[in-house]
């Protein structure tokens, strides 16, 4: 019978990476990423310092765990494939959902608080910006990259065209807006800033 | 004689200003928005405390005038006119004079390190934030506002494009990269922003 199993020692751990990852997330958002201690997230999740220091060499790599299990729970949420961009063959329509679904986790609450305290601590700190970079920001802009050079060559994307700037004239709008707070990030302006990117803002 | 002339005060203000703007900028750089102090900035630049509340009501205060000072310093160092956006009729030139004088700055170093601190300290104080985008930041997109509005009166930018969302195509991109660290930021790279958002990257 159930109540007679001994205690699952992997469910348990699955347990404290949870609440592990849920204390650090909460306490960037409120104090800041300088004054999160490995010290406060035990004390909050509930688990020894020992704990902490078993699985993770430091703060950094905690947060950075946290975040991309975070990720990975509201792609599961919003029901996505794990490995994440789609190509229907319709360019404008993939990037638009893709640009959508981006406003939508910068305006998630769960979201904004902490991605906003690492943003900030990375911009300060040339090490840790790095390493967040290339773990937690490179792998998504690369799904860009791969989208854009199929379309290439698909004769979709101009031939002269380099897919890693591109995405930037995507995703630089929407952080800018998002991390500067210098207006509403909105599914129109997604669309927007999608179209402007395809077609170009001049006269042809 | 020169000797035997009283002290100018009004020239004597000028250097106390100076000194306290230039101890501010080089704290925020050095320590961070958080850990400066009017304290230390009045320490640094050889005045009394009391000097700096004379003139300015808050630590947030200081640091606008200074960055104020700072790209009105640069701009002049640049032989930039005061009111600053050309208009050759040349759009595309046009942009990429500006988007090359923008890379300079961000790597000129005398701006990067308190930038940063600012930036940051905004990304995670929304009233702090929302003072310098509108005191330091929306004056200078402003221009680009303007500058596209007159292209599009020219007929030479789309009817349909609102000129307020197509500059965040120009600057959205160097913001990220320059912010986030992804990219070494190269006139090649503004010259690239500048040709994509204008021409779209899409086949037309």
């Amino acid at each position: 019978m159930a109540e007679n199993r001994p205690p699952d020692p992997s469910r348990r751990s699955e347990r404290s990476r949870r609440a592990i990852h849920d204390a650090a997330l909460g306490l960037v958002g409120e104090v800041g990423y300088g004054r999160t201690t490995v010290e406060a997230i035990a004390a909050r999740a509930g688990v020894g310092k020992q704990t902490i220091y078993r699985w993770w060499p430091s703060k950094a790599a905690v947060l950075l765990d946290a975040f991309i299990d975070l990720g990975n729970r509201a792609a599961r949420e919003a029901g996505e494939q794990a490995a994440g961009f789609p190509d229907t063959g319709d360019l404008a329509a993939d990037l638009k959902l893709v640009l959508r679904a981006t406003v939508d986790e910068l305006n998630d609450p769960a979201f904004e608080a902490p991605t906003r305290a690492l943003a900030a601590a990375g911009i300060v700190d040339p090490q840790l910006g790095a390493e967040f970079v290339q773990k937690l920001l490179d792998p998504g802009l690369q799904l860009y990259a791969t989208r854009l050079r199929a379309a290439q060559e698909a004769g979709r994307v101009r031939a002269g065209v380099d897919p890693r700037i591109a995405l930037e004239l995507l995703v630089g709008p929407l952080t800018h807006r998002w991390l500067l707070r210098t207006l509403p990030l909105t599914h129109t302006y997604a669309d927007a800033v999608v179209d402007y990117a395809l077609h170009g803002i001049a006269n042809p």
